[in-house]
């Protein structure tokens, strides 16, 4: 039997975790308009224009009072607490009022409440928009099952920056903005990834010479990422159109769905 | 029977819609060209050497007489009036006319008339490109069904982008062009797409090391809908080809939409 | 019964334009050394420390000689003059020696002589690398192929910059390097490519905010025609890998390699 | 009968080269250390902050020292020395330790002893990652694949960049960077490839022009390499995964490569 205090802990749960009850919607509603408002509300306190008034002050304490109550109603409703707070969201909901306490102690930390923001990453899951979660489920699948092959990409990235950078360095001396090897490597990624910034370029020709072969060298290294994107999408968009069916011996599944017996057990399905 | 005015709004209808007359296809070339003229007439007077010279208005004005006469032309002669006017091209219609009638209470506005560029999409059906039509079907629909990945994608960077110029902000200081959290969130967007200005750029070499990162990251990022297009473009393309029939006698599928006979065995489809 | 001018013709074809004898391949590999080095002597002069020297006149009018002595040969040795004439390599050769001569009569037009270099295109039909060729073949059919997806495409980039310049003039006024329409056109062009060299920057915030949402825009533009060529040239690849078999029955082609029947009339394959 | 000093031999190559043993593994795991360290200090060294400090010079000569002992030790204890050395791995472990010998002779040769960041190439091997092997061996057999494609683009991005660098030096003149057909090819390598520095950006109208439909001829060519790996990409992952096999009763292929059973007849494959 219930007590009394489980059936508060439940009804909070309810209310605050889903959203299938009229409160919970109206819950879940309140707060995305909260968070925009709490980033809005920093944004706005950075613009010179605006800046300093007590306002933003009392706004930002303000938000923060209610995140924190309904951070700890999460921890108080939720029936493992310790699961939440090391799941994503969890972490998400921590760091949107740590910094708020924070900058009671360390000046200039003030901003970082914009992380808040990412809050709103919930969005989808409130609105209940199944086309939008799943569509998102498939894109972070697709970067999960590509990080292998993203992780090399960049192990090689890493080592060719260094490299160029380097060679740039001596190439064109501690002038032209190549003050260090450092500076160099940021220079070369920001012309292998064609950002172009232009604060620092090439001056002699040796290096316009070098730097010509990497930007066309980054023709073919941007193709890299975009083409394991694409075949990892692929790859999981066919393998959905795949079979559902398990099979009645074995009880295995990714059969074709031209299939008639089991590939592994010879038992028809 | 007919009266009289429906005939007249037939022959109306032929003429302004359709082009499979002699009539209709003059009017839809004149049209196209008529278009060309008055975007080109607009952007040569913004130009300074050629700007104030009374021609421009006097062109201006007879080219929204013509465009108004044909609007006027248009709702007369469609069956459904409502319908037209708010479908696409009843829209673009009377955007097309509607700056020049503004400007005359609106001082600035008038160079919005270049909207009537937008008119020009009507090229493919009147020129009877049938190919280009239906490509521009598939550009069209491929983007249609991206829609929620790519809603996905932007929230994702929406939220990213916030995150990574507050930042900025803290890093960086006031100084170097980070005036404001949303200067630095337009500096983030110059770089996350690649474009780099260069008009603002990182000083310190914290805000150096946080670029790098997100250059780095731009990498993968611009590779997402580059895939999502690729998939979708395929999956829609082979979608259009394949025969979902399958045989009546050996019961098997896969036959291309061309296919008259069972390329299995031989059966008619 | 062959005479004796059709005799030498057919030998000086073997020479000119095949590369199957000891002579022809010699003449072949000439020709590309030499169009390499006027390339190279056109650029070597323009560069300010070596210009101005009587050496690039004497060796330009000596290449000169050279093209000019070649495309006559060309001209007599073909069966159909008119044919070549017309044909992409050319006019390409023509053009390789037309801005000598014109350079007598225009002053400046020297320079355009570096057209020889698409003359090097040869190269790899010279060369006998077959696997190169078909490369090339499989690259120009798929941009062939897609042609009216990328017409379409330009036509919808051609329409949205001259919006968006037009756009931009209105909001950022006469000064920023928004001076005209046309510059304005030309910067969104700059902003919509990614290139953005920052030579013109908005500098009002509705013009960043503008400029903000053209960069991500750019994000979804740059993924089309990716995904268009990606998409015709999976295509093209996989069409290669179909049954080449004509059917003995109606001589139609385009089976699955899987097919026993002839999809159109039944006869087996 | 093994003499004493293959036996020596033999436990040198399992520590050196093999890390299936407890010493292999210390050996490969403090090499990377060693590595990164002595890569650390170099690009440390060229911060002016903390430049010409004795320490930096101890510390190179101790890294040389060590990493010219492994190379003998690898010398010694592989069977066949000279196809070590002319392995990739044995280019780059002799390119780690020439230059800090070079700069006793060539002043400014020191800093590419960064070229020993290639070693790190290693990592996945030791680090037994099978997963991250096997993703970089897909990576660069799809790279390999496309050599010819990809060479064709280059040689045609070759000839592009020249022709259009010779153009803009004519229309643009000897001003405004355009200073020789070199700086002008470097331009249009900057432009094409979306880079867009903005050290050089053209300033008369017909410049402005050019380099308009320069860059959006890129968003075309930008697509091509992208095309080609994705192709590539697809086409190795869908060959790994079809079985060859045909089932022995029905004699029809496409099973999966794990399939035991025929999926169509149940024979056992």
């Amino acid at each position: 039997m219930q007590t009394r205090w489980q059936r508060i802990r439940n009804r909070l749960h309810t209310i605050v975790f889903e959203n299938d009850t009229w409160a919970g919607r109206l819950f879940d509603i309140a707060l995305l308009l909260l968070i925009l408002l709490s980033v809005a509300a920093v944004i706005a306190e950075s613009v010179p224009a605006l800046a300093n008034r007590e306002i933003f002050q009392i706004l930002e304490w303000g938000f923060t009072a209610v995140f924190t109550l309904e951070f700890i109603l999460r921890l108080i409703s939720v029936r493992n607490p310790l699961q939440y707070l090391f799941s994503f969201f969890g972490v998400v909901d921590f760091l949107a009022i740590l910094p708020a306490y924070l900058s009671l102690f360390l000046f200039g930390s003030h901003e970082l409440v914009v992380i808040r923001i990412l809050r709103l990453l919930r969005i989808f899951r409130i609105l209940k928009l199944q086309e939008y979660t799943s569509a998102a489920d498939l894109l972070a699948a697709s970067l999960r099952e590509s990080r292998a092959k993203i992780t090399v990409f960049f192990v090689a990235i890493f080592t060719l920056v260094i490299t160029l950078g380097a060679m740039m360095y001596v190439v064109e001396g501690h002038s032209n903005g190549f003050k260090s090897i450092p500076s160099s490597i940021y220079w070369a990624i920001i012309t292998i990834t064609t950002v172009g910034y232009g604060d620092i370029v090439p001056i002699t020709w040796m290096g316009k010479l070098i730097a010509s072969l990497i930007m066309l060298l980054g023709y073919v290294i941007i193709a890299v990422p975009t083409g394991i994107v694409a075949v990892s999408l692929t790859g999981i968009a066919n393998r959905r159109e795949i079979n559902p069916q398990a099979c009645p011996n074995c009880g295995r599944q990714g059969h074709d769905s031209d299939a008639t017996y089991c590939k592994y057990c010879a038992e028809k399905l």
